[in-house]
This record gives structure tokens, C-alpha cells and sequence, in this order.
């Protein structure tokens, strides 16, 4: 089972250093979360994002339910050993992908004014679940609390996410405050079966509201009086980095800071930096990897965008002084050569290379945020 | 400069066992040569490649003058610090590409009934040597036999080739003689081009004469006059497997036994096993890691398609007893989810598997030969 310790609570903010203690070995708080939606991070080989040492990976349950099912992943003994990875694994419930496929994001909703609620895949809401169109094969589909965590159950990650709904950014208070209710009803359901059989397993609560703040902090204190092990922020986070400050600034207040809390879905370096001294403890993105495949390389210093022609000839590392395994052997030039000559190794030399930066910049923070730093 | 070793003469065939000592490395032969085109194999990064054992790479020059600049490479310091390889390269000469751009394969040859031989990108060939347009940027550039070394200088490779000229395989005997005559010609401006700076680079002469029996002897004695270090087999190989054995069986009985004999764009496990017989030392094709790529996978039983349904609930290893490095931690469950879920990590960790595969069986390959079994 889980278990948290808070090692350090800064004087200067809410940050905190702390340790995830779960099945599969220790995560050491603040830290990233590399996104792996199939079971493998994008480009790299289990051995490689060993040798990096992320300790939390997230894999979408959606996915895995499509293919190749998570009957499958069962039969093979769990995800840990049908992947090979030895390390914490933490699964979503499936819901966001089912009504992010309808709603599309925040930023699809303003192009379209915030009508496009329609030609999603959600063919259906009701109180027992959702059903939607496989973005495979077009079949019909039902999730409802029951069957995510007997999804998650299979697929046996340390960490867990009950079913809740994803409500659009452009909703009105009145459906807002309804979803969010059956919200509530659903990750509870979530929580009651998955509490059948634990099976090692933790569930963390998904704290809901949108950006309105009677409605998060109702979301916190409901989700606060069930045994979740833990919590993670989620729902619309807002059309604005403000509001996701904002958010935070009166939603984690409210949580036991006994439990881990962890922000869904945030990922980018300046999120990160504003978001630790509300005591966000893990952050999932894919942006540090899509970013890579894009030739997008993180330093302390901005983006190096490596494809640009100022690197045809620059022999030195694609980052100056970056000890990660691409830049301690390869010149700029190089990886510019095959980004330019689209050669699959570039992804893999880039994602190596922003995975180890956000890994040694947990480890920056959590140094920080122990010296009162942050 | 390059060292042929002879260590061992089969008594059953012409199958040698040896050892090609380079600035780089050693060669042990018979061996397979993988293809790295533009300076990568696809999809695996340099590490993975060290750790299978590879000794020697082909990289492409014509590819690597349009993308980054051979002058780039040069500037880096040559192809090995380049690209971070401490082990023998061989490059091309840029001849192969320019030419089978313009008259494609055999295969494309026979589709089109052998009249294809007009819509290519060589727009002439002079005694000088062939101008082309190039097919990153449609520039027209002039490739002869001194500015391919000129380029291959710039690479630096252990191993380069003389720029030769590639017949397709529908030509009269005419045109073939005088297609000949010129490579010869062109091949030895290449090698005096090249005597004039050796710099520790070895060059092999190419023999060509196609299918024709006294063209090829004819290509062997003349080259054999000359100081090259070793030989490559090239130019049309025919159109079934049956025409290049019989083809070998009369062209490498008349070639210096103590010099190394390549067989150019040749590395199907069929070929191989029946070439070696003719005193062939080393093979280079793109096949095994193109195969990979497609889901095959090599093995003694044959080749296994991993995408097949079969695969999707078999959580044995990819090839049952195979220790490399993709067999000993994945099952082919996984393998096939991998190709099933698009994920670049399904090439690498197949294309490990391939590449492994044919190091350990050119390893076999020696064994066998030292004990006069082939």
C-alpha cells in the first residue's frame, strides 16, 4: 500500500519535499511524471528510461483498453511485467480521454466559441456511465465506475484514479454543479469497488470544480471525508496559467496534507516553478517528450529549438554543461543532422535528453524547497 | 591502413575465416555489416548498437553530401567523431544512389519491362562523370570519380569505394562493355585520387561486367593490376538468387586471396549462407533492420511476423532462446502491442533483436568455417 512522508515543509510556502512509498519502490516529492500512454514512453526503451531514473510513470487506461486490452495486460501478469518496468506506475481512470475526445481542449473550445459539444465520440452520459465510440474500430463502449477500476485492476499500477466526468470549460454553473455531484457519486463508486479488493493498489480522489472556488473547495471537502490515499487536482484547470495559480492557491489549502497531491496533466517548466509552493507534490505531462519528438530541447536557459540552421555546425553539446546521456556524447550538430534527415534516433536523443532535465529539476526543487528556497 | 588477416582456409569450399584490421577496429570475418545511412542505423541509437557488437557500418555518402555536407562532417572532425562511433565505417561512393535513382531496381526494372530508364535524376553521364539533381532541393551537382573521394575524405571512413557506374541490368553487351570500360577508368582516377592522400583509409576496387561471365573476369583481372586494398562485388548481381551464385562462382576464384571481398547491398539469410562458400568476407544490407522495422523478426526457424493475431496473448519471448537484449526482457505479447500501438519503440527493440541476431550467426558462420563444416 501507499504510504507518504512528509520530509520537509517549507517556511517560505507551501512547498514541500516528501516520499511516496508504494509497491513498486519509492518517488521522491516534487517530482515529474513522464506520460507513457501505451506502456512505453515515446521513443525510448525501458532500459534507457531506467538509466534516466524516473521514478513515476503514467499510462492511459483508455488506451490500453483498446489495445491491446487490459484482459491482456492481466493475463500477462499486470502492467509492471507485461512492460518490464520494476518502477511505480500510475494509471488515469480513462474518463478524460473519453471527454477530452468529445470536448476536445480548452484551446480547440475557443476556436470554436465553445460550441463544439457534439461531434466528440461521447455518445451518451448517464448516471451509471458513459458510453462512447472506440476511436478504433467505431465499436460501442460503457464506462462507468465499476469498469474503469476493474480496467485499473487489471492493468494492477500503484496508483489509481476513480471514474469522475470531465466537464467542458464553457459550462454553465447550474450543469457545472450538477457534474460535479455526479462527480462525487461516481468517484466514490470508484473508491467502494476498488476498497473490494485493494490488491496493493492506491486511489487518489480527483478534486473537481472547474475554476469557480465554492465549487473546488466543495469538491475538496467532499472527496476529504472518503479514505482516498491521496488527491489530484483535475477537471477544466482554466484557459489561463492565472487561473491555475489562482485554483491552487485556495484548493490544496483544503486537502490533508498528509496525502499526496498531484496536478493532472501540467507539465511545462514555468506551470511547475508556480505551482510547487502550492504544495503540488507530482505533475504528468507529455509535454517534456512531445516537445522532444519536436526537436524542442529544455535547458535552464529556455528552449533550444535543434533543427534551427544555427546548429548545422555546432559542435559542441546540444546543451552546455548537461551531464544527460545525449549531450555527454553528442555534438548540436549532430542531432540537428538527424532531425533534419528524420531519423528516429533524433526523438529518442532529444527525449532522453528533456526526461533527464525534468528529472535532475525535481531534484533541484526538492534541494530548494528543503533549504527554504521556494 | 587496413590488414587482411587469412586465419583460416575451409577445406570443404572457398569459405575463409579472417580478421581486417582498420584504424578503427577490428573485423572479424565472414560479418555482416548493418546500414547506417545518414550516419544512424534507424531507430537505434549508438549506445544500443556498441552493446550488439557490429563491427563494421555502411553509411551513404551520396546521402551524407546532401544532408548535412560532407565539408560538416569534416568539420566535426570526420564521420566517427561525427556521429560518436569508435568501430570501422565503410562509405559508398555516392555512384549506387545517383544510378539506381535514375534506372531503380531490378525489380522496378522488370515491372516496367526494362524501359524505365529515363524519368530518374541523372541527367548525364560524361567521361567526366554524371551530373544528377538532387532529390532534397532539385539543385544539379556533378559527381566524378575525384570529387566522390574528395567526399569520402571529408567522411573519413576506414573503408571508401571508388566511383563507379551502375548498368541497370536490361542492357545490351555494347553499352555494357563501354559502361565497363568507363568504370574501370573511373575507378582508377578514384584510386590515384585517392593514393595522392591515403590517410589511413583502405579502398576497395568494384567489380563489375553484370551477368556476363567474361565482363566480370574481364572487371576482376583489371582491377586486380591495381594497388586496391580489397574487393567489392557490385554492379548488376542479377535478377535471381541462382544468377549471383553462379556469378560469384566464377568472379572470386579469380581475386587476390589475400585481400578482403565485399559483396555490395547483399544480406538476406539465403545469400549470405550460399555466398560464403565462394570466399565472400563481409555483406552490408539495409534488409535485416528494413524487416524490423515491418515487424519481422530473424530466427534459425525462420522469420516471424510479430503483428500477426497469434502474438498477441504470447508472453513468451519474441524468439524462444534468444539472448539479446529485446528476447531476454520482452515477450512477444508486449513486442506486438508495441507494432499494434505505433510506437517508435517497437523498431528499436526490433531492430536490436535482427541486428543481434546476424552478428551471432556470422559468429556461427566462423565457427562452422574453422571446422570445415561450410
Amino acid at each position: 500500500m501507499l504510504k507518504f512522508e512528509l520530509i520537509h515543509q517549507s517556511t517560505r510556502s507551501g512547498a514541500r519535499v516528501g516520499r511516496i512509498h508504494t509497491p513498486h519502490g519509492v518517488i521522491d516529492t516534487p517530482n515529474f511524471v513522464a506520460v507513457g500512454t501505451n506502456g512505453t514512453v515515446k521513443s525510448l526503451d525501458s532500459r534507457s528510461l531506467k538509466d534516466i531514473g524516473l521514478q513515476l510513470m503514467f499510462c492511459n487506461t483508455y488506451h490500453l483498453m483498446l489495445q491491446p486490452g487490459t484482459e491482456v495486460v492481466k493475463k500477462a501478469g499486470g502492467l509492471h511485467k507485461f512492460i518490464q518496468r520494476d518502477m511505480p506506475i500510475i494509471t488515469d481512470s480513462g474518463g478524460f480521454q473519453v471527454f477530452s475526445l468529445a470536448y476536445g481542449s480548452v484551446a480547440d473550445e475557443l476556436k470554436s466559441r465553445g460550441t463544439k459539444k457534439s461531434d466528440g465520440s461521447v455518445l451518451k452520459i448517464t448516471e451509471d456511465g458513459v458510453w462512447f465510440r472506440s476511436y478504433r474500430d467505431g465499436s460501442k463502449l460503457l464506462l462507468t465506475p465499476e469498469t474503469s477500476i476493474d480496467a485499473q485492476k487489471d492493468l494492477g499500477a500503484d496508483i489509481i484514479i476513480p471514474f469522475d466526468e470531465l466537464p467542458p470549460y464553457h459550462i454553465d454553473d447550474d450543469a457545472l454543479a450538477e457534474s460535479l455531484e455526479r462527480t462525487h457519486r461516481w468517484e466514490e463508486r470508484s473508491l467502494n469497488h476498488h476498497l473490494k479488493n485493494p490488491n496493493g493498489q492506491a486511489m487518489y480522489a480527483v478534486v473537481h470544480g472547474g475554476v469557480k472556488e465554492d465549487f473546488r473547495k466543495k469538491s475538496a471537502d467532499t472527496l476529504s471525508k472518503l479514505p482516498f490515499d491521496g488527491f489530484a487536482i483535475g477537471g477544466s484547470l482554466g484557459k489561463t496559467k492565472e487561473q491555475l495559480y489562482h485554483l491552487l492557491s485556495y484548493t490544496t489549502c483544503r486537502l490533508d496534507e498528509a496525502k499526496p497531491r498531484h496536478l493532472l496533466g501540467i507539465g511545462d517548466l514555468e506551470s511547475i516553478e508556480r505551482s510547487i509552493p502550492y504544495g503540488i507534490d507530482t505533475f504528468d505531462s507529455s509535454y517534456p517528450t512531445r516537445a522532444a519528438r519536436h526537436g524542442v530541447l529544455f535547458s535552464d536557459q529556455g528552449h533550444t529549438k535543434i533543427s534551427k540552421g544555427c546548429y548545422k555546425e555546432h559542435f559542441a553539446p546540444p546543451i552546455e554543461g548537461c551531464p544527460c546521456p545525449t549531450c555527454a556524447h553528442f555534438s548540436a550538430a549532430f542531432l540537428h543532422h538527424l532531425f533534419k534527415a528524420n531519423e528516429l534516433s533524433a526523438y529518442t536523443l532529444a527525449t532522453q535528453h528533456n526526461l533527464y532535465y525534468m528529472v535532475h529539476l525535481m531534484e533541484r526543487y526538492r534541494s530548494a524547497i528543503k533549504n527554504n528556497e521556494v
